[in-house]
């Protein structure tokens, strides 16, 4: 049996300490706040979500990201989000909660929260729960952190890799959530990555920003970005004397295992998508940009047509072909363009394949795997997109999730 | 109990005749073959899709428009799209044969197709059933042709209007269908109109665009615009001997009787949309333009997390707080925007509205037309748009449709 992408037993990471506790925030009976906490003198990566009405603990997280944080403080079953200066002065207490447990600032903790949208954070039951969350604090809680950070999702993602700088092992351990409102646009609902490499914040910055846009930034459920979206990423620095420094061939590799940490991530939330029952891999080749080939990639992955196709294990081609001519390519020669299924040519010439058969398309169609490949004979620009099949589940999962 | 838009019988338009015939298309036991006629003299204008792998007949239809077209060829149960070059051949030779057996030029032919893409047309059944077309055409056979043009929908969609101009009765008469793979760009998946006026080809055009501009461009589905959709205009003249012209007293009540049976056929392919249980009306007002109060409008419309809630029944303000968020308006001043489902304020100053409770929301919900108002506080520029909620039998219809 394959290994399914996120879902193997995380590296501890030294230097990074995670503790879970139930609030009770939504649920009894599950973990439901995190703290993850970095030695004195870590750095930190953060990007956000670009929807305009983004949650309380976004704005919050964005301040204090300037501040060189040490504390993540998460919470799941509320997103904290259209709750206006409420939610604000909500988010603030609870960083101030944690500064005055910790024997910190509130400055040095960044809060984040995910959940139903429009109701007030239960700050009591978080003041509460925050002791318990302290105490668990452990190098090894990265298992029980990934599910406590759970909403919708039906499994915990979990990914790590190792690199080898001036003969040490160097651990990149990432977490993430998500399995509806999902088209990030600067990151995914939650992803906390860490490291024990020395890099500078700034250099960690531009690491993060390209990983997530590899990554994070080519997924979709659902086209809908979500308000809290973020992505952390944690650099401890207790491996290494010596910071990393970009251009170097140390962090062309360390960079290589964040890139791979964050892949394995994205891929695990849309394999856990909203009623998910297939993964769907877009694969657009030849376009005149890579704006161009994203754009082409995200309009067939968020067609409900194609993905309802994909549900039902049908080839019905016309629905990509459709997707591909109203996807705004200017003056798109139609007789340039190919479509591939897995290894099937099923469109060229502006229409069907010569020698495309029903069975060899229906023959991909059954994988749970599938790659759909475009090329546009634009130019040499090329992206990936990664997302899942529409099914009843989708419809049943949100028609239910708040009632 | 009140009419649905859309269902009453159409009146019958001096000068133009259609008729329907079971050609065996796609299903044996109905029509799918319909050949509308017009006087000779009379003028024709037409909108197309933008979706760049467009259809052949819509190729077809585009170049015939220049040549005073005098009779549209439809048929339902296959789009001819997707098909190259031998679906221009086999579009081109159903004008053809319709030219031999009517007596006049394939050039005055506008073709039209719509059902599965990717099967080449079955031309040979085509030109069995012509003659019986023809034999049916009738001033009276517009609700017969609103059934032989329908394929997913589940009932005809036809409106009327009437004017008085120069002491004259004039007649605007429509039918249109499509209930899937609808967010049109240009025109509707199919929609016909005819009128007695007399008025000029050019005029004509202009009138149309701006028709279909505030009509059938304002609604969706399922965001996925179609490879074959098409709106024609025609105008037999034979009710007037004086040309309307634009800026006159008398155009404004004819393009005002347009503008009505545009926009009623196109609330009634919302109302038909696949699976729908509910109509969602989204009026975007104080935008900074027009393009941007559409914008807005459309993310809502599209968002599969809004369409879900409404198939719920279930006030869930937070997902179209969170899709106006991402619509892509610069610098919005989230505290500046109100939301309201139908009269009640659910959304101002950034979050919640105060006074707004559940069970205002939820009796708002209970209706199946549904008013979602969105006010920016950027400008005074509005749109309005149509939608349906997405159920169950979304996903059912279209995992089902060709199999």
């Amino acid at each position: 049996m394959t290994r399914l992408p996120g879902s193997e037993a995380p590296l501890p990471v030294p230097g990074i300490r995670l503790g879970a506790a139930a609030a009770g925030i939504k649920r009894r009976d599950r973990d439901d706040l995190l703290v993850i906490e970095a030695v004195p003198g870590a750095t930190c990566a953060g990007v956000f979500t670009r929807n305009a009405f983004c949650a309380a603990p976004v704005l919050i997280a964005r301040q204090h990201l300037a501040v060189s944080p040490r504390w993540l403080l998460i919470n799941s079953g509320n997103a904290n989000a259209g709750t206006g200066d409420q939610g604000l002065a909500d988010a603030l207490a609870t960083c101030q909660m944690l500064a005055d447990l910790a024997g910190g600032s509130a400055e040095a903790i960044l809060p984040f929260s995910t959940g139903v949208i429009g109701e007030f954070l239960p700050v009591d039951k978080i003041a509460a729960a925050l002791p318990q969350a302290l105490a668990a604090l452990d190098e090894a809680g990265w298992e029980r952190a990934a599910r406590a950070i759970m909403t919708t999702d039906t499994r915990p993602k979990m990914a790590s890799r190792t690199c080898q700088i001036d003969g040490e092992t160097i651990t990149v351990t990432g977490i993430a959530k998500g399995a509806g409102m999902i088209e990030p646009n600067m990151a995914t609902m939650l992803a906390f990555v860490a490291t024990d490499a020395r890099i500078g914040a700034a250099d960690l910055q531009v690491l993060l920003a390209q990983a997530t846009d590899l990554s994070f930034n080519r997924i979709t459920v659902d086209g809908d970005t979500s308000t809290n979206d973020a992505c952390v990423l944690l650099a401890s620095g207790v491996a290494s004397a010596k910071p990393l420094t970009p251009g170097t061939e140390a962090h062309d590799r360390f960079a290589a295992a964040v890139f791979e940490v964050c892949g394995e991530l994205a891929e695990a939330i849309v394999r856990d998508g909203e009623g998910a029952t297939k993964l769907i891999r877009i694969q657009v080749e030849q376009a005149a940009n890579v704006e161009e080939a994203r754009r082409v990639g995200k309009t067939i992955a968020n067609s409900p047509l194609v993905k309802t196709a994909f549900f039902a294990s049908d080839p019905n081609w016309g629905r990509i072909l459709a997707a591909v001519g109203r996807a705004g390519c200017a003056d798109l020669d139609i007789s340039r363009v190919s479509i591939w299924l897995g290894e099937v040519r099923i469109v060229a010439g502006g229409g069907r394949a010569d020698g495309y058969t029903e069975a060899a398309g229906a023959e991909v169609m059954a994988r749970d795997d599938i790659l759909i490949r475009v090329t546009l004979g634009r130019g040499a620009a090329e992206a990936k997109v990664l997302t899942c099949d529409f099914s009843y589940d989708y419809v049943r999962i949100n028609a239910e999730y708040r009632t």
